[in-house]
C-alpha cells in the first residue's frame, strides 16, 4: 500500500512496473530528431479518416491497441484505461477507445495528461486496485489549432513564442507486482506528487511555455521537499513541453530557491524537433508530445539502464479558449513521477 | 484497502465517510420541486461576473467553499480535490480552483463527472492516499447551451427530446476512518464500479437520455452481477439526467435481463423539475444537476435514515460537439457508487 509523505506526494511500497509502452507520431515529428524512436510514423495527418479529429481518435486507437501487442495483452487483460487528451470533451480518448470494452476513467489535464495518469495509475496499481491498467493520451497539431487558436486555413503567422502542438500519441502499460507482464528489465514508479494549480497571471495563449514553467518549479520543488532528494539523484529532470522560453523561466525560478537542474534537465517539446532546421518556433508541445516521448526514448533508455532514475513532470496549460477570450489567465498544473530502474 | 471482485468494481473495507456536502442552483432550478433542499438558490445568472462562463467557475467556487465551511475544514485540510465539468478544458473546475492551493486531480466525465469522482476518491480514501478529499462538479445552462448547442441569444427552438443543463453545482467531502469529520451520521461508500465507454449509435446531441441510458444500464447490470445485490437491495437506484426519455429506455433495457428498478428508480433530471409547471423539455442534465439533487437531497435523507442504501449512478454523454457536426455517434459511460448508511 502507498505511504503519503505529504498531502500531494505518495511514496510506492510495491511494485509499479512499466511494462509495455507505445508511441505514434506524425511526419513532422518522424523528422525531428527523436524520430529513429518513435514505433510508427505517419505520413497521413488524417489517419486513413476524413477529418483531423476523427484522425487524432485513430492515432489514439492504433497507439493503444500497438502497447497492448507489445505488452501480449487483450484488453480484457486491462483492468483499466485512464486517460484524457486536448480535444474539447476529451474526443481523441473516448472515441479511440469505444468499442475496446475497458472500464474508463477520463482524466483532464491538458498537456501534463500523461503524468497524470501515470500517478493516478500507480496509486490504484500499488494499492491493489488494479493488475494491469493502461495510460495513454494523444494530440494532433491541426485539429489543436483550429481548437485552441486559428484555422491552420487562415492562414495566421505564429508567434515566436508560439509552441508546436506535435501530432503523436503515447500508450504505456503500469502492471502490478504478481502480473507476469513485469521482468527486471522493466522501470517502476518510485513516487509521484500531485500538482496544484499554479497561475503567474499569464494571458497568452501562444506562450504557454511561460505560463506551465511556474506550476512545473512548484511541482519538482514540492516533490523534492517532500521525498528529500536532490536534483542530482536524477539522470535526467524531465518537463513536458515548456520548450525553449518555458526551460529558461523554470531553471531561473528554480535557481531563486536554490535548485539547480540545468545540469540535468531534458525537456521533451525541446527535444522532438531542431529548431535550427524545423520551424516550429518555440519548441513542440500537445499531450501527445511528452508521453511519445517517454515512451518512445526515455523507458526504453531506462530499459537498457542507460538512465536509471528520472523525475518525469509534464505539464499543462489548462487554458480554456472562452476564457482566454474573454481576458483570464491561464491556470497551469503539472503532476511528478519519478520513474526508477534497478 | 479495497478488494476488487471484477476488474470493473471495488469493494471498500476501510470506511470512507460522505461528511460535509454542499449544493448551490440557479433560479429555474431554486423554483423546481428541490428548490427548498438546495444550500443556495442564486437569481443571478452571473453570480456576479462578467459572462456565464466566469459566472459557473464562480458558482463552482462558492460550492466548494461552502462544502468546506459546512465541514469546519479549510484547504490545508483536503489532499485532493477531484474536479472536472462540461466546459471546455474544465473551466469551471480550473478557475473555480485556481487559488485554493490543493493539489487537484482533473477528471472529464460530462454529466458522470460526481460518480467518477466519489468512485476515485473512494479507492484513494479506502486505500489510505486520503484522509480528507473534496468531489465537485458544476454546470451551467447558458455556458452550455453556447458551448454545445446554440447561443440562447440565436432563439433557437428546443427539441421535444431536449433537456435543461442545470445551473448547478455540488460538492462532497469524503473522509477516512481516522478523520475528526467522520460521525454515525455520515453515510459511506461501500462499493464503486467503474463504467466502460457504450455507444449505441445515437447522433442527436439533443436527445441525450437515449444515448446515455444503454451506458446506465450496462454499469447497473454490472454493478448487481458483480455484487450479487438485486435492486430491491436499495432504497433508490438513482440515475443522473436520463430525464423522461432515457428512464422509460433503462427500464425497458434493464428489463430485458430480468431485472426490474422500475419500483425504486430516481432520476435527478427528472426529480429536479416539475415538467408539467416549468418549461424543461425531457428533463434537467448537466454534471451539476445529479451532483446537486445528491447533495441537497439524497445524502441529508440517508443521514436522516430516511433511505440507507442508494445505488448512486450519474450518467455522462461523452460528446464532442466537433466530432457531432461531423456526423459521429455519442459515446457514454456511467459509473456506479453504492451509498449507505447503518
Amino acid at each position: 500500500m502507498s505511504r503519503k509523505i505529504s498531502r500531494a506526494t505518495a511514496i510506492m511500497e510495491n511494485r509499479v512496473a512499466l511494462t509495455a509502452f507505445s508511441s505514434i507520431v506524425g511526419k513532422e515529428e518522424g523528422a525531428g530528431p527523436l524520430g529513429q524512436y518513435f514505433d510508427e510514423v505517419s505520413d497521413d495527418a488524417y489517419f486513413g479518416k476524413e477529418t483531423w479529429e476523427q484522425g487524432e481518435a485513430e492515432l489514439f486507437h492504433k497507439t493503444v491497441k500497438l502497447a497492448m501487442k507489445k505488452g501480449g495483452i487483450n484488453p480484457d487483460t486491462l483492468d483499466y484505461i485512464v486517460a484524457g487528451d486536448l480535444l474539447n470533451q476529451c474526443a481523441g480518448s473516448t472515441y479511440g477507445i469505444n468499442g475496446l470494452d475497458i472500464p474508463y476513467i477520463g482524466i483532464y489535464s491538458a498537456c501534463s495528461t500523461i503524468s497524470e495518469a501515470l500517478m493516478l495509475g500507480a496509486m490504484l496499481t500499488d494499492s491493489g486496485l488494479s493488475k494491469n491498467l493502461l495510460a495513454a493520451t494523444s494530440s494532433h497539431f491541426a485539429a489543436a489549432e483550429r481548437q485552441f487558436r486559428f484555422p491552420l486555413h487562415y492562414g495566421g503567422v505564429r508567434t515566436p513564442t508560439a509552441q508546436w502542438t506535435c501530432t503523436a500519441s503515447g500508450a504505456i502499460v503500469l502492471s502490478g507486482a504478481e502480473t507476469l507482464l513485469d521482468t527486471p528489465d522493466s522501470p517502476v514508479i518510485k513516487a509521484v506528487t500531485t500538482g496544484k494549480i499554479v497561475d503567474y497571471g499569464v494571458t497568452d495563449a501562444s506562450n504557454m511555455g511561460a505560463a506551465m514553467a511556474p506550476a512545473a518549479a512548484d511541482t519538482i520543488k514540492t516533490f523534492l521537499n517532500d521525498t528529500k532528494m536532490s536534483p542530482t539523484d536524477f539522470d535526467a529532470i524531465v518537463t513536458g513541453d515548456l520548450g525553449g522560453i518555458g526551460t529558461k523561466l523554470l531553471i531561473s525560478l528554480l535557481d531563486k530557491d536554490n535548485i539547480q537542474i540545468s545540469d540535468n534537465h531534458k525537456d521533451c517539446g525541446s527535444l522532438i524537433f531542431d529548431e535550427n532546421i524545423q520551424d516550429v518556433h518555440a519548441g513542440g508541445s500537445g499531450a501527445g508530445c511528452s508521453a511519445a516521448v517517454l515512451a518512445a526514448y526515455f523507458l526504453p533508455k531506462m530499459k537498457k539502464r542507460e538512465l536509471k532514475n528520472i523525475l518525469f513532470c509534464a505539464t499543462g496549460a489548462l487554458m480554456s479558449t472562452t476564457l482566454s477570450q474573454q481576458g483570464n489567465t491561464i491556470p497551469c498544473i503539472s503532476h511528478a513521477v519519478h520513474i526508477s530502474i534497478s
